[in-house]
């Protein structure tokens, strides 16, 4: 078993904030991750596969095939866009790294299963120094 | 003269729109830098000021005293907001990371030229494949 | 499960030393790292927790939380100190990056425990071509 | 059990090319990887090893140690050279990250095994996107 | 005056002899470089440009529109090529660093200048500890 | 003219004291870099030589006897020491990162300058985020 990871970069805007609350305890929890007008992070995600290097290619993964699929199914509705308004499948929850991850796990975990690999790890930071991983 | 430069690290919201022109005009030249609900990024800050090591520490310039200014005037009004919207110095203007250099420049110069040392180059990465410098 | 990792930084003066063994075995087998003036690192540690996101914040656990735990348990005693004489709980032991990782988990895993989440990983840094890690 | 990584870096030349396939194929499966006239990368290497910390060191293995074998099994043979004609254990196989890296770890796991520590996990950057773990 | 640097990534095989002298000389000078069947590297290229900002945009010049450049005039010829072999404007020249960013220089100035900007610097990562800059 | 840098690692111990000043006014000025007992760095040293490419060989400078004087006069008399005690010639200055680059580029200069070359600048990482730049 040999696992390949493919990093990707995007960038997107957001804010943590819980509806139910009011302003002073979405302060007090999220500080100023829940201030109002949003902020923004330039994220990277690195996607691993795992499986048993293929004998006509040495390929666990075309690399080139997996970079394909990160960018249809999470680059292209989540670069340079507002996670909290502008992605149909962050509606209705946080936008944590946490949940993000499992988000970003949910959109690729069928591609990856139907092009005959197994999705490993979703890894993102959302800074340099904040980062989740995420193993179904 | 040395050189002394102190890195720092905020995130915050923007986008790239001129509102002389329309939707399609401002997409054409922004592209996604011009969506509408918002992006944001990850900057990393680099401030250099210059000057001759003190006889009695041998700094140019304490880098804590540095990070304080930097923290002081920079990343408590930039971190975790939106640059078009809460950042009173970045009004009326693009917030490209050319202007925001400037915008920084100017906040910083009065500060360190008070505090006896000469500000020689503000450095911003606005992701870890786009930078820009300024020298005033 | 989601694991959460916060990324900290702190430098410290050591060196490694047994002292059963006289210099020349020390400088055998610890190299230069047996100087006996001292060298120091700038370390960079990686913590890990896991656990399910809460429903009412999408955390596992508050990034912010966890950086004032590593803050207060860690980098106080440990930040521009020297690690086999001023850090109590290195005291009889190597400071290897090994045993330093043990001494750091021992110091947080009661309290993130005691914080409601499970500490999962200490990952250091010694040099950025040497890292340790330990699970517990 | 404590886990100790040590990294390395060297460059070298390859091509990926399936020699019962014509050159049709392999540039529709390979991409610019079967450009004819070889292409190449710095390859960064992350060897890791496991065990408890030595009672009269405080060290699973010695880095030192550690880094040398990596320089005498793998640095020597593969630094500056062409991956499909000059290095004797990668003849007759494909030159992806995936087959090297189990290319890599047969050559340390029984040099690390008769040193008295367990090989725990080759991790290899083929670029700073693209990289490949293996366990054995 | 505000400078804009994009950067891009792409990878090489090269080799470098001098075809005047034997390969006892040319060992002797480049070493491992001169290795006969190749060896190669991932590039770091930062292209750097200066202006100032335009009133219409807050722009230097249009990174997407830098990035578009370097794609088509460096990026083409040369990503998964052979710079000895396969690159017609590096042919009859050593391929260091030194004259490959002047090449790179070379390719890239005409074409800023027709796109209204001023070329600052070409910097060349050959990896991550080597790396030239040239500015015309 | 063409600068070509190369980077170098080491690891030392230091503080930051004056010895015309009590405790007390040391730790105002220095902070924690006066901790009685040391701390340490990793240290990232980039040396930047310039000049024409060489006709016989497209090389400024040849990287190769760039590394060799740089592990002799500064990682030998350096690495894994104290820098207050054990360095000659930085004996009787204060150890900040400015002075330490001037002894540096003191060290360098006439090394180079014999071997036929012109030092351009000495960049000093103390950590990652502070860092020093000497040009003569």
């Amino acid at each position: 078993m040999v696992y390949v990871s493919r990093v990707a970069h995007f960038n997107a805007a957001h804010k943590l904030v819980n509806p139910a609350w009011d302003a002073q305890k979405n302060q007090e929890v999220f500080g100023k991750c829940a201030n109002e007008n949003w902020h923004g992070h330039n994220y990277e995600l690195h996607v691993t596969v795992k499986g048993e290097p293929h004998p006509d290619t040495g390929f666990v993964f075309n690399a080139k095939t997996l970079a394909e699929l990160i960018e249809k199914l999470i680059e292209e509705p989540v670069d340079h866009k507002n996670l909290n308004i502008d992605v149909p499948w962050m509606q209705g929850q946080f936008t944590t790294a946490e949940q993000f991850a499992i988000g970003i796990w949910n959109q690729l975990e069928p591609a990856v299963h139907a092009a005959g690999a197994q999705l490993h790890c979703v890894k993102l930071y959302e800074t340099p120094r904040i980062y989740v991983e995420y193993f179904g």
